[in-house]
């Protein structure tokens, strides 16, 4: 990790900042650690060759879950060929049903460092609980903590240790705050690594698979230092509808996105439904271009304007 | 009303849409009316000289409650110079408390008018009851159902027959089926010309004011030939977000925007807070330019594609 | 309406009662007027011969909409024998969607009325918009005002100037507050005869209709003066559950019930999914004897306290 | 664990039970082995020499946390002399924000196992992470699942490996659905002795600290075998209403109470706010006894009705 004092944020006009942030300074004064200050201002998180949390806009894309060497080096290619810089892919899965699929484990992680000689991308990926921390510690670029585990603070403290960059998904239930107590722990244990990722939350409304909470990325763009990225897929559930959500994610501010990927959606093991094909990871990719650039050119003038 | 068989939408990609609309026509069934179908794709609102859910992205801008003549007319010219085409502001209000402001009634009417008669701006405003209707309909151009009325159908049955255009605010407990319901109920009883508004529904996460439904507009493109129009200000509840509101309501393909502006927010006699101030206006409008140029670049894309 | 001191309700014991209690006056403080107070700690609804809040647990019953004569006149003889004291029905009614029936109207209340006649039982029905409130008023004992209408302010406005009692029914996504804020509104109006009704609310957990907020109850009989009653009906939408919400009802210290009794629920034109039949209706009310006798019980012993 | 075919729940009369059950058990399908079945209607789980879900009503009390060797032994004592039978007490605690107390750990469970070996109390403790399991089975009756792991599947299956029974406490943004798969998870890895328990959902009324879904207790009763306890603790988090909600618990036909009790909850380490004293406790414990008396007579009744 390295420190900017100048925000990479797309939030301008900065209106009565000084103000306004002192009283969410206050409102969330439990986790300072991971609130913007006169001395942190942008967190940049590095995995491989990257940046997180800088000027570049990441796209994480994959599976949901790792299922064969063919589907997960197949999607590697393919979507390191149109963009994006880390592949997401699930070796351990929690079991939102009693019977649903729960990963290959071990042999899953190694087609994950198969997929990462082969293209360069970095690798993210779930580790569920703390024994299994130093294991996928070992193949993981970016350890991810999923929306089941954002509280579970013995894994959190157990990944922290890790001292690899942590992606941190909101719990389906949880505040802005709540988030902000789980990625103080983990920079408290020592890891200043922590990536926020919001993926929708739980509501009265229940059309969409989620409630793609937008506004928390706002926010947290603008009080927090660490780095945000959306989860567009996860956020809605039905694939037709991921590109407007990633537009969505990119237009929020987030410094990235995590998008699901599958060579074949109708036979996926799991998530089959959020899923884009090639085709349409290509499509979105070339809709997304001009507001990235947007992004980035707003974020150079922020840079500009506070150097 | 006119109507457009090329849809307007910033959702390219198309994916299977076929299919997936097929689901959802089916899912919202009882609404067929203000859904998309190969007659219509898209409606197009008048009012006075302007079309809402064509080519150009309409911005309503104005006070939460019309408060003096001095304070609407100098927020009506400098919205105008700065790009609104819509004057937003209550006469008639509703209680959020007991003790809150209830509006100026007639006399804030007629301020209403004045202002449109200065500077040409269509101008939208709340109607409360059904016995209200006329009145209201005679002095403005839009008749706004709030969120607190968003069922109430006596209300909605009298707006309807006023022959206005409607612009219908989500219910903060209203799913997106229910809000279809009520817009269907506008349809059948005459009157085409309706406009959703998203502006955050109630959730367990009370960190901003509501939670921001964005996910909803681009459902609601995907889905319904209605025009839909994003606020940002209840949306948040909190002036320095505003913008990043706005900015995410462009991305999400809506029509629109209503925000709230008043000359001097630490006074405003309602949603202060909220309320951006005539600078914070002008810096918004500036920095949603180019986003707004790149909606309308895929806007002309998409009908060229169809067409 | 007439005052009584003494608490009437089952919170027993009293646990540091008066901090406690200053501590939501000041929660509450907009709505001072519901609060219990050292002048008043019940309010004592009367509506013909009955006494709402007093020492008498109240089962009002009938079916969702009026259909026929038979039906309604069967119910209400049905529902009598069986320890009802109020009738139930509606004659106007909200659309939960565009197709569904809306009432019979004037007819209906006839209907009712005719009900009243024949057996004593005092008429509840609801009222949907403020120009049929004289009318409503003209036929009923208790005015309704429906969740959906909670926030109707001029319908409240206007049914409390009818100086019926009226049934508060909680908006499915209004919070404590907000429903006594609602109360307040009434009472400001010169009504103090305010009944407030908890039957559910939305949340995330669609399982059963609503969810049914108990504690709520709870709450309401320990910080105001008001009578309270619980909707098991609506609450849960299964009326193989009815049965024990009303249990839990009887629990929560509320002073009465608003239960759906149909005498075929199977070809109900509204709710009948979740209204008893006759004989399930007289199961229950037997099941709830000692229940309510032991209640009954309880607040003796907190008159006898007090006094 | 023993069976029993006769359903011990207060759910009379039963309707269309039979036409109900069966959709419930399509509506659950997926989580079979945890719904009742013509085999089995209720799961008594055994802890020492007491039967939860039999006939008796079981109360578990104590503090939130294990704080000093005179805390826990004082209120074991007390509360075992006003009718508790289970100890409940944290040596594990999770954190609910960063700088909270995380209890004694093996220290914490020792002082537990004297005021067992003092009292005959049964004890139930939260075990947090799959490690610790062995450990706190060796000194627990019970092994707690708490809110925010009821969806760690490792820790489901490492308690259920332990052949301890298990509390589990439903998270507070689980369904129902949720709740039974992770019971359905245990029952698979071998552990059939279950106790689930209901203790507030997140919504969007925060005026308590979570809302207590009772219905949820009496659809569970309904539809599942495994016995179910209250937390009207945790539920209402204000301590005054803590003996309402219970009431409210016995009410909706649970198996048991768990409440929290502490000598001085003014000084208490953690949850004092929602901790009943000893008087409290006393006299909650004396309002309670003939709801217990009632729902016990109910279930012989219907133990008779169907023997």
């Amino acid at each position: 990790m390295r420190e900017r004092t100048a925000g990479g944020t797309l939030t301008l006009p900065r209106i009565g900042a000084q103000r306004v942030r002192a009283n969410w300074q206050e409102h969330f004064a439990e986790t300072s650690d991971v609130l913007k200050s006169s001395k942190r201002q942008q967190t940049v998180v590095q995995a491989l060759d990257l940046e997180i949390g800088g000027s570049e806009f990441i796209i994480m894309a994959g599976p949901c879950s790792v299922e064969t060497e063919h589907q997960i080096l197949s999607t590697a290619h393919f979507v390191r060929e149109h963009g994006a810089r880390v592949l997401r892919g699930g070796a351990f899965k929690p079991r939102s049903s009693p019977y649903s699929f729960q990963g290959h484990g071990l042999a899953g992680l190694k087609m994950l460092a198969q997929a990462r000689a082969e293209t360069g991308l970095a690798v993210v990926t779930e580790v569920m609980c703390e024994d299994d921390v130093p294991l996928v510690a070992e193949y993981a670029d970016i350890l991810q903590i999923g929306s089941r585990s954002m509280e579970n603070f013995t894994l959190l403290e157990a990944a922290a240790k890790s001292s690899k960059p942590i992606l941190l998904k909101r719990g389906m239930m949880a505040t802005v705050g709540d988030l902000l107590k789980s990625a103080q722990i983990i920079v408290e244990n020592g890891n200043p690594n922590v990536i926020l990722c919001e993926r929708g939350i739980r509501t009265f409304d229940a059309t969409l698979r989620n409630t793609f909470d937008v506004a928390a990325i706002a926010l947290l763009k603008h009080i927090s230092h660490l780095p945000v990225i959306a989860d567009p897929s996860h956020a809605c559930g039905h694939r037709e509808l991921v590109p407007s959500l990633a537009r969505i994610g990119v237009a929020a501010g987030s410094d990235g996105l995590i998008v699901e990927v599958h060579p074949n959606p109708e036979k996926a093991w799991s998530d089959g439904e959020q899923s884009l094909n090639f085709h349409e990871f290509e499509g979105m990719m070339a809709m997304l271009e001009p507001h990235i650039a947007l992004r980035g050119a707003a974020t150079c003038k922020a840079l500009e304007t506070v150097g």
